[in-house]
């Protein structure tokens, strides 16, 4: 790293917060964490992965890096706690779903010259400390988001620190970053889930699915506290997404209505051609 | 197998039809086959995994057992040139995805006693004799749909013949499979096309996404010549899974149109409370 970072913070211990303490304690980070769940906390410190507890008002908090991994609304909570007790110099990264509104509270907050906000497109449905493993970002975009006030300096040194853990930083315009993932990763996710719930009101099992209906709801097992609020977050232009998603499936039952055989060929063959593209 | 099977005729070399002939020929079971495709048709000779080449007329077919591997309208013009030419016991399957139609079309052709249909729940969205492979059924549920009128002895060969691939065959009433199919397979295709479409409109790429993305996007790489017959022909059902699944995109539409977190995360701890069970 251009310069190197050597403790870092890390707020959250799940699967994303987790993953980067790991990798971080492999390569001989100090790792100061704190969690909520206390249980993931001591099996961090117990496995040496973490050297250092901090307690939620994150006093003591000595990293030069600090980055805030729990779900999208509780990191404008940590922001504040960190813009009224930590007064030095580290930056502050994040790694939430969503960007235009932690970058807002952190301007607001008088952060924009210490935040840069950070979204690795990494990890699955799987959540916590538990699912928690190194290598997660290795070959993985992460987008990142810099208040307009940022200097480049400060994004350098974000981009530093996601190289070092092998990952592909993106620098991304923050409302950009968000409407695109409204249809890359959040439309998904609600799909997943409505189809489960569709399932399970009709009274089937995601056992009795083969292999095609458990890839499309494996989504459906994500933490619902981090897609409640992601989905609270991003809502306009999620649902932006989900009505040109409807109006897809209100075509497909036009000609289901029908049994036309040859249109619903030509759709089945456009969605493969966008499949094979 | 009870009585057992020396001779099987394929109609059809796709992934489920090429699996099934790779693991008869590696049981030592000769295959003699017909594809409209004479260049998968001369691979399989080739390979030694088909020992005779059918014409299209399938003169001259001496199996005891003939499988037809064909998309589900197709299905049914093969299964009336086996009524017309082919006028000796053998055993008649299918591997397609619906059942109530080639029942009844058994039923009228007068190979009630001949025929029992199946539906192997095996095989991914590729699609060809290329994608075809040994041991795809191990372990594979496979349903079984008789006519009312097929003797227990016609069904025993039937499910032998399954057994013998290391499948699980369960019979099945053909409506209630058709019912319980629309939502565990077809409705997860649909959807999976719907949402390629309506990105591909949107201008994503399949490379945009993430894990989760690309998941729930595999199925729409489904062959279109397959899922366009399979949608047309048990349409009803599959549009009452389609009415369902979108009723909770509109519920969802709902909660993100006032951005209510506490409902969002009553639904998408729903979903994963069905995702768990």
């Amino acid at each position: 790293m251009s310069a190197p970072v050597t403790r870092v913070a890390i707020v959250g211990l799940g699967l994303i917060g987790g993953s980067i303490a790991k990798d971080l304690a492999a390569r001989g980070v100090e790792v100061e964490a704190y969690d909520s769940n206390q249980a993931s906390l001591d099996d961090a410190l117990k496995s040496g992965v973490v050297s250092c507890q901090l307690d939620e008002t994150l006093s003591g908090l000595r990293a030069d890096l600090v980055v805030i991994a729990t779900p999208v609304d509780i990191a404008i909570d940590v922001l504040r706690v960190l813009a009224d007790t930590n007064r030095d110099g580290a930056l502050i990264t994040d790694v939430g779903s969503t960007k235009s509104r932690i970058i807002t509270e952190a301007e607001a907050l008088g952060l924009a010259s210490r935040f840069v906000g950070s979204h690795p497109m990494a990890g699955d449905h799987r959540s916590g400390w538990s699912a928690a493993r190194r290598g997660l970002f290795a070959g993985a975009r992460v987008y990142l988001c810099a208040p307009p006030a940022a200097s480049a300096e400060l994004v350098a040194r974000a981009d530093a620190f996601w190289r070092a853990l092998d990952a592909h930083p993106m620098a991304i315009d923050a409302a950009a970053h968000d409407r695109t993932l409204a249809w890359t990763s959040h439309l998904p996710h609600v799909v997943s889930a409505a189809l489960a719930l569709a399932l399970g009101r009709a009274g089937v099992g995601r056992d009795e699915l083969g292999p095609g209906g458990r890839d499309i709801t494996r989504l459906a097992g994500s933490s619902p506290e981090m897609w409640s609020a992601i989905a609270a977050e991003n809502a306009s232009a999620i649902d932006a997404a989900l009505a040109a998603a409807e109006l897809e499936v209100a075509s497909f039952r036009r000609l289901l209505s029908r049994a036309d055989a040859g249109e619903l060929h030509s759709k089945f063959a456009a969605a493969r051609a966008w499949f094979d593209a």
